[in-house]
């Protein structure tokens, strides 16, 4: 591929563009191709990019999280599977520079390198701004992952855009090793679930009633 | 410690002026403290935001280091006991938010939490700019880290300014589990050493080296 074809198909891809086609070339290139230089250094740079920007992003919307938490959710973006899975989304699989004989199929590794490592190139490239744009591209087409994580804070911000008001968790002892949550929205009573740990019950519980709410909105 | 007093002690420490206090405090309040609110989620952003900035600032100045070595060298930065250097270095036991009859004397642990938490908070206070000038500040005060790690690159600039050419390193095989380096800058014999490995040797004559044109110039 010329490099402007290159240029394009990556400006199709993410909607960044670059002027340093070098550098680009480099975040896509294995070293099965050869001598001409390969990703690892900016994937080293890249990796600590992407983790900086979901570590910022996930303060910034949980402010009711706890680090263990936010730890937690940060492992489900920034996991090898979540990466080659965006890697997959974006088609990235066309661009990559690499010796296709011996890698016909790319393994997981190194789609979740080319993925750091194009977030690498493109803070060189573009700086923090650009570089965030490509992180929503990464949050768009990241795998599903533990949306009940958000239920009880999409359910908190609703309730007061609709009710002036939190919504209220009622949780209780359900048996042995269970909790009960009940959720009432101004006044009352949506949802309920039972979870492993009261706050497990309580996210459950959030989900069910952001279900119930959406489903009357239809 | 009242608020004002606070910020100009922190400033005096760092040179970073405070507008939000209460992020301040956070930052650097020890979860003994009580239910005030306690440093944990700014010490998960500020490590992330350490990580990005040490990674970038190794990228940027090791052109010829591997992935390996850039990782290797990161970690002699961030690790826990340069943090806590740091910390001690900077007096910030002075300004430390804790139960202090339980915490006489602060652990490790919580040296380097609290000089994460710090990049967390003077990044959502200052941004980008503002925090490198507190990472400047940490490399400045950092143990002597193996500064051979540097001496080749050193010598190589040293010498293509003075003399246009990069300076010759012959390494030989010296007994059974070692090798001797010599250096020659512009052709002439200037130092050498004795290493486990061609690398360290080369490092350690470079280190010679640089010892000798420092001494040379004075």
């Amino acid at each position: 591929m010329n490099d402007i074809l290159l240029v394009e198909k990556f400006k199709k891809k993410t909607g960044i563009d670059f002027e340093n086609t070098q550098l680009l070339k480099e975040s896509i290139t294995h070293r099965s191709n050869g001598d001409s230089g390969s990703y690892e250094r900016l994937e080293f740079l890249g990796d600590s990019i992407l983790s900086f920007l979901t570590s910022l992003y996930l303060y910034k919307k949980n402010k009711d999280f706890s680090e263990g938490e936010l730890s937690k959710k940060r492992s489900e973006i920034v996991n090898r599977e979540n990466l080659a899975f965006v890697f997959d989304k974006l088609n990235l699989d066309e661009i990559i520079i690499a010796d296709r004989k011996s890698l016909k199929t790319l393994p997981d590794s190194i789609k979740e390198d080319v993925v750091e490592s194009i977030f690498g190139a493109i803070y060189l490239e573009k700086g923090l701004r650009g570089v965030k744009k490509f992180f929503k591209l990464l949050l768009k087409n990241s795998r599903e992952i533990s949306d009940e994580f958000y239920a009880k804070n999409q359910l908190q911000e609703l309730s007061l855009v609709k009710f002036k008001k939190l919504p209220l968790f009622k949780t209780e002892v359900y048996s042995n090793e269970k909790f009960k949550c009940k959720v009432y929205l101004d006044g009352k009573y949506y949802a309920q679930s039972v979870g492993k740990t009261k706050k497990e019950s309580e996210k459950k519980a959030a989900k069910n009633a952001l279900k119930k709410i959406y489903k009357e909105s239809v």
